[in-house]
């Protein structure tokens, strides 16, 4: 195991009914930015929910938070909140309204030029405004972790800071009883490869791996379940809890992170807009058919203890693995390769150089994805 | 999935050569009592690794906290606090220092007449000194939770608080490398019940059971490892985060605790002196076997899934499960019956007798552990 430094300091706040109890958690001064996406929010009753709960805190509002959340729309909050003082976020929503609301938290307080850089320049983070979040789609993880991914252009880039990592989280899976089931089988996919980049590497570790593999067994148990009947309460609050768990952070301390599925991934989303989760679907199968021989040891640990492959010699129960990892994707209407969003070869020279002009030459937890690696992978997606 | 709120703030710092850096989260301006127990640490060299780490500080000693403190010796302690005004406590030992610690951090800011009472009557605790731990033994868990086990006399009671969740903790598994081979077993069996108070029950959730699984696999793998190789770092390094992991909290969110085991181990410690570890070994197999009707269904997935016992209708297979689990405690030279500690049907009485006394007349999970119940449990132990 590596040496490593671990704190997750977000409160939970776990189950039915539980929205009705987060005043509490927020300073009775502190002037309250709501910040949400769509409108969902409106039609699932949260909303209301959320300002029954607030009654009594001054409260302002900014939605129409994007799905990949765009910059140019976090920079009209920041100026929101300059403008009319509020000193607490509040996030309601799914992972993008989360990711954005971080952003928004570290820019107000940023003192360089442009906050841009805290993005593209990796410029510290020296400061945010509190933020919490009321979490209403199982996925990203994002409820209880620093780590956030944000749009420009064709620029879809993270960061991270302990900073913004969200003083609680209100978890009601009720709240997620009226999602589309594409949304659904998005978050129950990106959970699964949030798990995979942390675990699916050339190391490891005991107690990690075995919480890594309880997730994704989770996920295969009661994604199916949640899906098949969306106000079956145990079923999505098992899914929502696994989500959290799967990027929580616990799940990789001491041991190899991957996340080159991410990177590849994210330039699927920026060129094409295919959904976050549908990305990883199409990348994490290539990948690792293109990647088994570095990966191999893990794959076949994957392979006996998540599907209880046990037959066949090495090679294939490797591939058995991640077929089966793939069939469980696609069992979850979710794409897996290129052409089931109508994209040919033709697109891989323009994934690959936007890979390089980013200088994304040496991905993965060795530094074994190359452009070559990168290419072969676009490849074996087609 | 029931309900919860879960919240674990205390930063942990894992790994060899960690204990260099814990100063820095420290406030330069603490005036730090660093509290210790019969004096291992001077031989192992952590001492003077946490003197080191602390130049510049100001800082004072408290030795001599024994193995299942006892509340006259802490409340020295207390006494020496508030005459020399230390306002930072750093308990450098196992579970026994830090529980020490964690009461003289409540009973230091107790505003009643005897903070005996934050132990026998629950009395609320509303401040306490922040404290922070040198974990130099895997077995408690206390490292990053809130609770605390303190002696008086015949007395060994128990309290929770938030307030006293260490801030920090620095787990170096090399500090582990000179223990006792006695004392790495009582921490191995000790961790292992850990999980089975919040797994062995009548209720249960996937993610919550498969955290619990993998946590017991892992010491049923490592544990003995750490025993054979002593300085095998990576053995010591599991076994260390896989016991942090045990009562870390993350296990038993939402799902029903028993707990009755340790509710009864602690009488056997009280009378007759037995180190915790034992009295549990001793403690669960019978229990288990008492209680296998209302805990049918989770001892036939416990056997299944943490000792691959599949063969047999399910009254053997809860057996074969129990079985292995004695073997297992056995393995690592733990007595499991009373009378492995030369102790016989005598005892009983004055067993359930105290028990009587202190209330505890319905323990375990769904209260099914009755006087009676109790009395079958030991007499099942014998």
């Amino acid at each position: 195991m590596n040496n490593f430094v671990f704190q997750s300091p977000t409160l939970i706040r776990f189950g039915e009914g539980e929205i009705a109890n987060l005043a509490q958690h927020i300073p009775p001064q502190a002037k309250v930015l709501l910040t949400y996406g769509g409108g969902s929010i409106f039609q699932n009753g949260v909303y209301d929910q959320v300002k029954a709960a607030l009654v009594g805190h001054q409260v302002g509002e900014f939605g129409d938070i994007e799905p990949n959340p765009r910059y140019p729309t976090l920079m009209k909050a920041v100026e929101l909140i300059r403008n009319e003082g509020y000193d607490y976020l509040l996030a309601v929503g799914g992972g993008s309204v989360l990711d954005g609301t971080k952003f928004i938290a570290a820019a107000v307080c940023f003192e360089g030029t442009d906050p841009w850089q805290i993005l593209s320049q990796d410029a510290p983070v020296k400061a945010a405004l509190p933020l919490a979040s009321v979490l209403t789609l199982p996925a990203t993880g994002s409820e209880t972790n620093g780590a956030a991914v944000v749009t420009r252009g064709e620029d879809k880039l993270s960061f991270y800071s302990d900073l913004v990592k969200p003083q609680f989280a209100v978890l009601d899976p009720t709240t997620t009883y009226s999602l589309p089931p594409r949304q659904v089988a998005n978050g129950i996919v990106d959970a699964f490869v949030h798990v995979m980049e942390q675990y699916l590497t050339t190391g490891g570790a005991p107690v990690q791996d075995r919480f890594a593999e309880g997730v994704m067994l989770t996920l295969i148990e009661e994604g199916p379940k949640a899906l098949a009947q969306p106000t079956s309460y145990e079923a999505r609050a098992n899914l929502m809890w696994a989500a959290t768990m799967a990027l929580n952070g616990i799940l990789g301390v001491g041991v190899p992170q991957d996340w080159s599925t991410h990177a590849l991934g994210h330039e699927l989303t920026a060129r094409f807009g295919l959904d976050h989760g549908r990305t990883l679907a199409v990348v994490l199968p290539a990948l690792l058919r293109v990647r088994k021989d570095a990966k191999g040891a893990k794959l076949l640990q994957f392979a006996e203890r998540v599907f209880a492959i046990t037959e066949g010699d090495n090679e294939a129960r490797i591939e058995a693995g991640i077929a089966a990892m793939e069939a469980f994707f696609r069992s979850l209407e979710m794409g897996t390769r290129l052409r089931d969003y109508d994209l040919d070869e033709t697109v891989v020279d323009g994934l690959v150089g936007a890979l390089e002009r980013k200088g994304m030459t040496a991905l993965g937890e060795d530094g074994g994805v190359s452009l070559e690696v990168s290419r072969a992978v676009f490849n074996a997606a087609l």
